[in-house]
């Protein structure tokens, strides 16, 4: 089977295994794990932020860092199909209690006339108040599209006029950084806050973090205490994230040249294809991937009228050349 | 002063503050307030539902109304400027934890070719999925504009087709009716549950209702008390409500005509103005407000280039036309 | 029908209604309505604290009291049958998300020694901490008890010890002045924030307080908001309440006479009656409520062997007596 | 340095880390991972359970486990200083919205009587209802106390007949197993839900369960996405608890043991620690772990007045000994 359904189901290797069987631990609750620190550090310092802090999921990264920037009765802006308005199960609302508006952007962008015509200053005490824009870098429901730098940079002085915090999703930042050439910590300077994940294309088992400045991190590991997300000897998984960004960051762009030979094997314009991920329309889609999946190759319905293929890191050249064929075949 | 701040600010009439004195009362919360029971008698019938339920505010029968077709982890789709998203202070992100995602119209409007693209199916526990499309009729952001009919009879049947709930504010659906001749009972067929005010422009000091299906009424009338909305002797506000029913709904064609008075004086296009308000660009909101006042003309700023004048039941016709003098020579 | 299920049962009196009818009214959320600044600058006078503001429930009273002294994360100690803890629907959790602790007092009496040991300091961010103690004076589910005074002057000392704020349930706060004779001021001098309300013994049909310092109210008014009690014209019922101030206070010694009259018929000694709540054993309550109204006499099963009596402005010394004779009888 | 803070502190052994290196994994999102699998199906065949669901901390699975059984509105009675109402930074109120009540016992234990006289039956939707009692065993603020069987066993044949869940947070049961020789799905049998750790005594480095019918699990594997918890190769820390199940729980009796030895040196009645956890009173609990520190030993304060040791997995006969002759000489 060649699984192509998400960059989430990638396995350890075996170097990255043995990196976890030698990690130095300590109980992370009392801030005594040596690895989770090391990770944390070095994730800050690619990102050029002070802080960050470990979290089991990136759907967790993202409910703390957005709420450290959103309290009740504060709104957040972000595009329609972004993953914390869609794929976190309603956390924000049920679990922050804030409020959430979007705009609509075919391919995930920023859209700086709506977000200007969107925000809403502060009127008293009467009316939600804008309080943060969110944006997703690479932007998963949009096909893994890249936003515009220029975009990013106009946001963030927008935002810095307005008086508005900035919540940069970066579960695949990785992604972007390696498909564009843009540096980490250019990303990071357009947000105050950013969630980022070792377990999506970077091939970690289990990890994101949450990264901003020292007092949103040290508000953010209390909250993550009460999440339930305070675990004690981390370290394992730490070095497993301190591994990947070692080894794991630079090859991504094989999974970017794997995702435009199979949008070209789909009939997708390989240059809509940014990264990993390729969003192909069919007239059936569960009938689609139970095809698929009988020619030995799995993919995900994201709607009934479109098919989502994802490369990663256990996807050969071989592999995708393979699922290649299929997929052309079953048109 | 001639208040056009907002038409809240409405006080009880003699007739009404007779009927208020006279009425019969009892204990809401054992539901023996035989005034309260015709109040919610009358206004389901009216809007053609099974029951309706006495609150204290719009804003707390909005939550209750919404929170019977939303649940946490589920989203209600609404317009970018609706009450439910701007004015409530996010009770419904805060109380009920659901989750909104908003489409933008200038007018307020029904946007089904973007609720048919933002519209989210049930793929499983792990995505948030549509559960409710709120509408706002009137709606007040957008400056009173009323909805289209075609367009709600056209919600409802996408609504029904998708299997998602439609919640309607219909905080001013009395000047909707009055400003087309629509029954309010076809407006009511567009909503699984509706709220309505009676403290707007009827004119009654306090209330609101929750207007729906037995089930979704009994289900309310549980969270009304959580929220700490059961009151008890609340006959004596119904009594304003029954009043203004029977004596305020007509006489909304005068603050209509008023309406449209003003916008003439103050440059807007009295064919844009559907009902009590008139929304009006100025260069510098707040110094306009205050030009007015000092004039004896009360007006608000509901942003920092936009003024708003709402008529009601106590600006006459000769406060009006006094007003519009001030505002035209304002300029 | 002579009806002791409750004392907020009570119908507002020809003069109450007239107060009402007259009373001078504005926008309550824009801060104008003078007949609700009155009430509020009364009640907090009485009391001895800065500012209140009305509330359409005492549940919203309280939860609104209760909250600005324990936030997200902290926990209000209360005794086990507190108003707070088993007759608001959980709000105190659903919407302000805090944690209870509660001790165990057959008369609802301040427990000093289980509250010494039950405080929780701060430990640091990972555990709960104690934020405050909750008492109800007098007490509704310990039948009507009034909580001795020494016992709250020593519970201000510790608490103020400790650092740790107190709510007083003030519900029926004017029940335990009349029978104690203790001034308002001195039980409002125990407390940070109260709520006290109007709608039972004092027969106001609708109307609660939030009672404390300037920073809490203004607080309070936002929440308010939020939760959906923000009313309007309010002034309606804030002039009930000013009347039941200057004349319901006192009489309420009549109440308390007819509740000993009445523990007398049922077997329950008057001396253990400290106001106007009777609480009697009965080996089946539900058939004992029955056969009560069979007779002319509703009373209440608060309990499966429990019945509740409650005396109040409606029920006459005439009343009190012919329901005497009946329950006597039923015995 | 001996630490004896706590026993989450512990670190994996060289065999537990060969057998997460080797572990089979899978997405566990997507409900692959073959490792987790068997965790779950063990830890649900030990306790006598239909299924249960791996989770990252101890205070996430009882927050999924409890919110199985209590809804909004509805209460959780437990033990004052329970782990649930102490030490998990409120989030039972925070995230569920619960009301907890208490009864007070020195150890912690069931107190029939007080849970007798608490239970509040359904009254109508206006009062809050019992929807279950939860006990912790074995309890941690109290010592490590076991709880009697036969109180448990009692409890829960009233909760039965009440119509009342019972939750228990067994954390410890592993230490209540060995220190009495009750099977665990003896204790298992008490209890609806419950939760179990693996990174106390066991030795895991991260990682509890839930466990419950399969519905319960079902239910709260949706609610622990939502919590931020569905991690993904998860199997790695799975493989870590199958291998401490395997090989960790007999020897906790050493951990008990050495508790004993460590209380009679700290002046503590050894008969009194039941398990792996020793309370000892200390007129000044910060500078008495001040001065242990100094020499060698470290333990906590609970209290101003009140140190903790606790025994496990990396503290071996030998640091028991030096750590008790250090304590002993502190005195």
């Amino acid at each position: 089977m060649i699984d192509l359904r998400s960059d989430t189901l990638t396995r350890p290797t075996d170097e990255m295994r043995q990196a976890m069987a030698r990690a130095e631990v300590g109980d992370d609750v009392y801030g005594e794990d040596p690895t989770v620190a090391r990770l944390e550090e070095k994730v800050a310092g690619l990102l050029g932020h002070e802080a960050a802090l470990f979290t089991p999921t990136g759907s967790m990264a993202n409910v703390l860092a957005v709420r450290t920037l959103v309290g009740v009765g504060q709104e957040v802006l972000c595009e329609a199909s972004a993953h914390i308005a869609r794929a976190e199960l309603g956390a924000h609302g049920a679990y922050t209690g804030l409020t959430m508006r979007t705009w609509v952007h075919p391919r995930g962008q920023v859209d700086l006339d709506m977000i200007r015509s969107m925000h809403a200053p502060d009127m008293g005490p009467f009316f939600v108040r804008t309080a943060a824009i969110s944006v997703e870098n690479t932007h998963n429901f949009a096909g893994g599209a890249v936003l515009a730098l220029s975009d990013l940079r106009d946001l963030r002085e927008l935002a810095t006029g307005l008086g508005v915090a900035v919540h940069m999703d970066g579960a695949r930042i990785w992604n972007a950084h390696v498909a564009t050439g843009v540096p980490l910590a250019e990303y990071g300077a357009v947000a105050d806050v950013m969630a980022v994940c070792l377990s999506k294309g970077l091939g970690a088992p289990v990890g994101s973090l949450v990264v901003g400045s020292a007092d949103a991190i040290a508000e953010s590991r209390v909250w993550r205490k009460r999440m339930g997300g305070g675990m004690r000897q981390v370290g394992v998984l730490a070095a497993a994230g301190l591994h990947a960004l070692d080894h794991h960051v630079e090859r991504l762009a094989e999974d970017h040249a794997h995702a435009r030979l199979l949008a070209e094997a789909c009939g997708v314009d390989p240059a809509s294809v940014d990264t990993n991920i390729v969003v192909a329309p069919r007239p059936d889609a569960p009938a689609f991937v139970a095809r698929a999946r009988e020619e030995g190759v799995l993919v995900s319905a994201v709607g009934p009228t479109t098919v989502r293929l994802v490369t990663h890191l256990d996807v050969s050249r071989d592999d995708a050349e393979k699922a290649a064929a299929v997929l052309a075949r079953l048109g």
